[in-house]
This record gives C-alpha cells, structure tokens and sequence, in this order.
C-alpha cells in the first residue's frame, strides 16, 4: 500500500530514518565512550526498543511500570524505570517483573524504599535501585548530597532491595558538584556505586563529563520540530514521524481545516503545533479537538478538500501516546504496522 | 472494591452525579421545548450515551466517524457527525455505516458533497446531509447565507444524497440572522428544512430562539472545572470525572509531586490543570508527561508518599481519550467497568 492511500489522520515513520537515527547515536555513544540506555517514552514500541538494543543500547528505560512490563512482554530484559513505584498494586506488580526481567527503579524517599523493601521480603526477590537526584529539575529527587547520603545508608539497611548507585535529572555540567559531594559521601561511608546514570538526548557528552555510566537518551530516536532548528545538522529530514493529514474544509482563501486536532496532535504548546512538509509556509495556527486550523495566506499553492498534508508533530512522545498505531513506511510504501503497545499505560 | 484500593492514575466517575447531570439537562431541554441530541465527544462511552437516549435525548452526535462507528456496534441508530467526510476510505465506511443506522452527516463544500453522493450512489443509499454555516467560530462552514443556498441546490441536484438542513456553531443569538436569511433563500428556491442543529452545553435556550430544532449539547454531561464558577449552581460536586492519583515525592515542603501527568490530564492549557478535591489550596502548578507537580506551601496539612489525591480534571473530553477504562463508583464503591470504546477513533 502507498502512503497515499492511508486513510486518515494517521502516524507514520520512516524506517530510513528511524534506522539512521538510532545507528547515529550508537555511533556517538560509541564515539563518546558513554553506554546508551535509551528511554522509550518516546515511541512505546517493543519493536523499536528491539532495533535500539540491536545497535548496542545495553537496556532500555520506562518511564512507568506498565511501559515496562509492555517490554518485558516483548522479550526486552533489561529495564530502568526511573520513577517510584508507590503502592500495594503497583509493588507486587514490581515484583513480579523483577521475576522475569532485569528491572532497577529509582526512588528518591525513605518511604519509597521501604514499601519496595516489605514487598520484595514478602515476595522472595531482591530490587536493585538506584537513588535519584534533583540536579535542577525542580521535580523529583533528593535535594542535597547529605539527602541522599542518608537515604542510601537507610536502603543499605534494608532487605530486599540494592543500593546500585544514584541517577541525576537533568544531566548536565551543572550536576557534576551535586554527584561528586554524593561520591564522596557514600565511599566514606564504604557504599559502593554501580550506577550512575544520565541522559537524555543532548547531553550524551556532557553526562560522560560528568561520570555518568549510561545515558538515557530517547528523543533521538524521532527527532522532532522542538530541536530542529537548533542545529545545522537538524532538518526535517531528520524527523522519524508524520500525521498524514486530510484537508477537509477550505471555508476562506485564508484558511484550510486538516482533520487532525488536538486527540490527534497532543494540544503541547506552543504553536504552531506541527511543520507541513509539503507547504511550509502554511501554518498551523490553532486546534481544536479533531480539527487543524490552519493560516494558508501566505501560500501560492490553491489547496483543495481531500488533499493530503504530511506534518510533523510538534511533541513526538505525546502524539505517539494518542494513537494505537504506527505505520511504517520505506519510500512512501507500507512495509510494517506496529502496534504501539506502550500507549496509555500511565499505571 | 473501594475506590481508595484503585491502582492510580485512574479515571473514576461519580454514577450519582453523572445521572444528575443526565437527568438535568433533559429536564432543561424539555422545559425550553428543544429536543436532544446529546453530543458525546465528551465521554465515548455507548453505555453513557445509552443513558442519555433513555433519558430523552432524541439521538446523540458523534465528532469523528470512528466514534459513530463505536457507538452503532453498541446499538445506537441515530447519529449526527458534524463533520466533512472526505476520502474513499472513510466514504465507504460511512455508506456501510448507513445502512446500519439513521446517520447524518454535515458538510459545507460541493467537494465533500460530491464524494458522499457518488459513494452513496456506487453502494446503492441516500446519506441525509446538513450544511454546516460558520456563525462564527472560524472553522469550517460556509461563510454566507448566499453560500448555504448555493451548496443547498447543488445538493438538490446530486442523487445519494438527501439535503435534510444546517447546522450552527457556536448556536448563539449573533447567528439568528444568517439562520434566517438562510431560511429565507432557500425558501425562495422551495427547498424544504427539516434540521436546524445547535448546540452546546450553556446555549440551549439560545438555541431554541433562533429556532434550532435540537442541541447538541455534550459537555454538561461530566461538567468541568472550566464552567465551574460562572454560576452559583455549578460547584466541584457537579462534576463527575475524578483523576484518583498517589503523592510518589515530597522533596521539598512547599511540592509534591503526584503520578499523573500530561499523558493523564491532557496539557491542555490554561493551568492549574486540575482541581484538588480534599486539599483545594494545592495548586497543580505544572506538569510534565508523568509527572504532576504541586504547589502546597499554602497547605497546612503534611502531605506523605502514598496518600491518594482526587483531582477534578480541566478538560474533560482531552482526560477521557487519555484513558482505555471508566471506573464507575457510588459512595466511593466500584460498581461498574466501562469501556471508553470511542477512545483515539480519530479517523
């Protein structure tokens, strides 16, 4: 099928592209001499984090549990998950996958740890984790060396769970006092750390500056319209994703409806939303729920109802969370159609 | 099960509210002598829609083919989809879905009526249309009265394809005129009008005096923080959705961060997001994808990792395509599971 005949709006990746982008930050990470843990957040698809791992990505990163057990499902078994798991329901879940998988979280509080602890006791298994630090993030982490000095001698006393080492958000320069007052602390205390992990896509040299052991990096794998423009090297051409979009209405010589909105583009300001490949003058002006508002003023081009518009989405993660999905093309022709089993798995 | 043992983030409605606000706006509409014709973008979900045809309503409104699809599957036969059908793919499924239901289908170009008529014809049905007039929203219709009658007689001329009315929107006293004049030409041309649909939630009694046959009416149904505070009657206990979410971090006391973010919520602007239902005085200041972040230094109370927080979403019909499941609840017992079937049916 070519991709013209696609009903839609609907989500397409180029295969070429997708594999160039994952072979070139192989080869940077390579080049770098840092081990590349990538984030999946930003496709969800098993197949893709198998074509990750395949390049030499030593594991992969879910940012929540249900993401993780997806991969497992697909036969992934190497996992951070770098969120704490809180909760009856979601411990045993936690500890049922480190059953099957190799699975490290990262907790940043005493009662985190503790709930890990009493779960993994109950269920006969052992948690590696891994304490994170607020190296600027203003989100989650423990806000001082001493902070996690402390939490890291509380899990050292507990059974059931693993001091691994320590993981920093975000990873950059920055980060370097905060990890190495942390280094200091803990080897003075005789804590060994394994871990160190940092990320993402940007920062690969940096989070080696920095004593980083892996990088999380996971926007790469897409690319998308927020980092285009920030580099020479970064065209549209570097963008994995298209929603194949419809004109549906052309009310005004000013203004042409697509039939893609905000269910379709994730409503992520700021505009204008997405880049229309073939007209990239047209822009994307505003959205409303299934709708695509878009100013054709300053183009030449007499659009037509039932014209196709390729665009690239503005938060490449976020979209691909709103389709169940992926069309995969290679010159325009549909090779494969992966499902993006991570979707919605917000548990 | 009580709603407080849920793994979290999950979508729970309140089933005593939700059929107050069922049984309430078909009492308005009774009351104003407008007929029903709920929209149900808001939920996606055939037994609600069930309820609100049980109720009164005279049929219900689908945005998306896709999502009048759902609902026929689950035994609905009169839908309205206020939306331009273009394409093969999608004009075939619309004249399959014909012939299962009372479909109507809105339009305002002589392209998308020229498709529908052609299919129609090539399948052997008659798809009722209306068209659609832009009183104002700057999104697709046609632009004038003279316009409307224009695409009216064109439509009189096609075979397949059976010219039913117009629809409004936004259905406000301003489109009285365009209404009327309308009327008027294609009076002039003895062009019968069966259909005049208005809509939405707060524009019933406008929608009756510029003479609207129905309403489209949708978000009433959950009600939202967004409507919340323009009226005396509508408070936090109207709305029925609920996002039940756990604390995963306390890092510093003036934030905590819960286990929702904006693939929970939708990021759908302007803050705060959400409305914290026991702990109003949090401020949801921010969100990352799973992640969100709020303000509590104007709390008294201490918050810990693992208390649960109910939180009264923004945008209801953003949060509820976000979700796969409804959790049903009465006096915080789960009483029923409900499929959100009409869930990413974008196409």
């Amino acid at each position: 099928m070519n991709i013209t005949d696609l009903d839609t709006p609907t989500l397409v990746a180029d295969l070429d592209v997708l594999e160039r982008n994952i072979n070139g930050m192989a080869a940077l990470c390579d080049q770098l001499g840092i081990p590349l843990r990538v984030h999946t957040k930003t496709h969800k698809v098993p197949e893709i984090a198998k074509l990750q791992v395949a390049a030499g990505s030593q594991g992969i990163t879910c940012q929540k549990l249900g993401e993780a057990e997806v991969m497992v499902d697909a036969g992934v078994d190497n996992i951070l998950i770098p969120y704490n798991i809180v909760g009856k329901p979601k411990l045993k879940r936690l500890t049922a996958l480190t059953k099957r998988a190799k699975v490290i979280v990262a907790l940043d509080s005493a009662e985190t740890a503790t709930g890990i602890s009493q779960q993994a006791i109950a269920d006969d298994c052992v948690v590696p984790v891994i304490v994170e630090l607020d190296t600027g993030s203003g989100r989650c982490g423990v806000q001082s060396p001493q902070k996690a000095q402390r939490l890291a001698q509380q899990i050292m006393k507990m059974q059931g769970i693993d001091f691994q080492g320590m993981m920093t958000y975000p990873s950059n320069l920055r980060a370097k006092p905060f990890i190495e007052e942390t280094l200091d602390l803990l080897s003075s205390d005789g804590i060994p750390v394994n871990i160190i992990s940092g990320g993402g896509t940007g920062s690969e040299a940096a989070s080696k500056e920095i004593g980083c052991t892996e990088t999380r990096s996971g926007s790469y794998v897409y690319e998308g319209m927020t980092r285009i423009g920030n580099s020479e090297m970064l065209t549209p051409e570097r963008c994995v994703l298209r929603v194949i979009t419809t004109v549906v209405s052309t009310p005004t010589p000013e203004r042409i409806i697509i039939d893609g909105g905000m269910k379709t583009f994730a409503s992520y300001p700021p505009t204008p939303y997405g880049y229309i490949i073939e007209h990239p003058d047209a822009k994307i002006y505003g959205m409303s729920v299934e709708h695509g508002h878009v100013n054709v003023s300053e183009c030449s081009h007499r659009f037509k109802v039932g014209e196709q518009l390729s665009v690239i989405p503005l938060h490449q993660g976020m979209t691909s969370n709103l389709h169940d999905e992926l069309i995969c093309v290679r010159d325009n022709k549909v090779e494969a159609i992966w499902k993006i089993a991570g979707r919605g798995r917000v548990k």
